[in-house]
């Protein structure tokens, strides 16, 4: 089998590290010849290109790219592909990629490895990094058997654990368990921010440790990052944040209310379902 | 130079060790037998006892009870002070006890060391608890130099960091980075919680990592500490809280409207403005 990888970074090189060490062929796209030069030097492809036309042997092709990039690519991609080549990407956003991809090819299969380091880009590519880690595939209705069946493999060859849903679901639930804890945490941030009183604010900003520390720690990430999961899946971040104003409403109100009862409630019930959340937890 | 501990947990336990180690007689009280016996044969205490008579010789008594006690605490302690006893709390929340404290007892000088474990009580004392960590004092106008500087004395003797302020500086400083974290993130997992779809919640707990880990960490901590800080600082957790809802309904105008640059703006300013909240970070 040979595998095409558009995109050499984090996820893209390592993919390529872990398909080679078990003997699949792996061709290697990226835009830039750096990239290419240390994707060969470090192991990660057989063979490094800048053109896509380079993939036309592949059986399956890996779309690793920004976000922004998944549906151009395939756009670009189809002049080279045979009939019965696969395409998977394995973007953080399922509803839109899934519909505007499996359009344009339907052999496609949307995927999203919930893997990663702190570091970016092909020098923190590495073995196993989705070993453990969740994999999940959205196939749509139309999605055919015979695409599906090859990306599954794949992904269960990286020791992934594999988790197959609808891409409304996905983007639903990476929603709450992500995309909102990001605008939570960047919210907190900006408020602190905003404090009118220098004075608290400097005593806030010498006072704040772990409890800020963490609670602000995806908030204060990678801008683009935030701009693209809320501009990709919109919907259902919005969905995700309109539900979020519901329960702060409801804290405020018990809180104004004097309902120390009702709020001990909430925070009996947040501190023991907790748990349930971090069961399956690998490093993200 | 006598010191009275009210309280022998983690907080009071801590610093009957410290001082102790400086030569400074410490007598204990706690309510419990069985944490007398412990902190006196852990060496926490010179004595213990569980009748609050028995400080009527200390020069200063820290009050280390949960914040519900500590006005009471004073209250019962006046009978057997002397004019100069100085009297100081450890409490999260100054404002409301400042208050009450001092206008029962002109020698109360407001305290906040910023100091803890994940674990509690008296077998979780340790030495050094302290050192490094901010120590907030909150002397009124009213209250008195030779009370204030003998607490002050103490607390830089444990390798604290002093900062002084009035109550309410201070209460709005850790509204906004301690008790803010803990309600939005309280708030996360209580929307989480209330996901109508439960394919969606399912595999929300399933795929949930790091991000939603450390978001979620205070909110999912001890129920009894949440409500005391929103009942103790009831004023300054609603105005961080008013301060949060506008912040939310900015982000959330930002997304409906698609105003993607204004959004990325916010997440650029929360990401080079966080690494100032966490320079002079210690131990929560």
């Amino acid at each position: 089998m040979k595998v095409g990888i558009v995109g050499l970074g984090l996820i893209g090189g390592s993919l390529g590290l872990d398909l080679r060490s078990q003997g699949i062929t792996v061709l290697g796209v990226s835009r830039r010849p750096s990239t290419c030069q240390i994707a060969q030097h470090r192991g990660v492809v057989d063979e490094a290109s800048m053109e896509l036309a380079s993939l036309k042997t592949a059986d399956v092709i890996f779309i690793c790219t920004p976000l922004t990039a998944i549906a151009p690519t395939v756009e670009q991609l189809i002049p080279f592909l045979s009939p019965h080549t696969i395409l998977t990407d394995v973007g953080s956003v399922k509803q839109s990629i899934a519909a505007a991809c499996s359009s344009l090819w339907p052999n496609f299969v949307g995927g999203h490895p919930m893997a990663g380091t702190a570091e970016q880009g092909i020098d923190a590519a590495q073995h196993q990094l989705f070993a453990g880690a969740p994999y999940v595939l959205t196939p749509l209705p139309t999605t055919p058997t015979e695409a599906l069946q090859p990306v599954e493999h794949l992904a269960r060859s990286l020791g992934s654990k594999i988790y197959t849903c609808s891409p409304e679901i996905h983007d639903r639930a990476v929603a709450l368990i992500s995309h909102l804890p990001l605008l939570v945490s960047a919210g907190l941030i900006e408020t602190c921010l905003g404090e009118s009183d220098l004075k608290v604010l400097q005593l806030a900003k010498q006072l704040a440790s772990s409890g800020f520390r963490d609670t602000s720690r995806v908030g204060g990430g990678n801008p683009e990052l935030g701009v693209a999961i809320a501009r990709y899946n919109r919907e259902q971040v919005l969905r995700s944040l309109y539900h979020y104003r519901q329960t702060l409403e409801r804290l405020i109100e018990q809180i104004e209310e004097e309902q120390w009862e009702e709020l001990e409630q909430i925070l009996q019930s947040t501190q023991s379902a907790r748990p349930d959340f971090l069961q399956d937890e690998a490093v993200e």
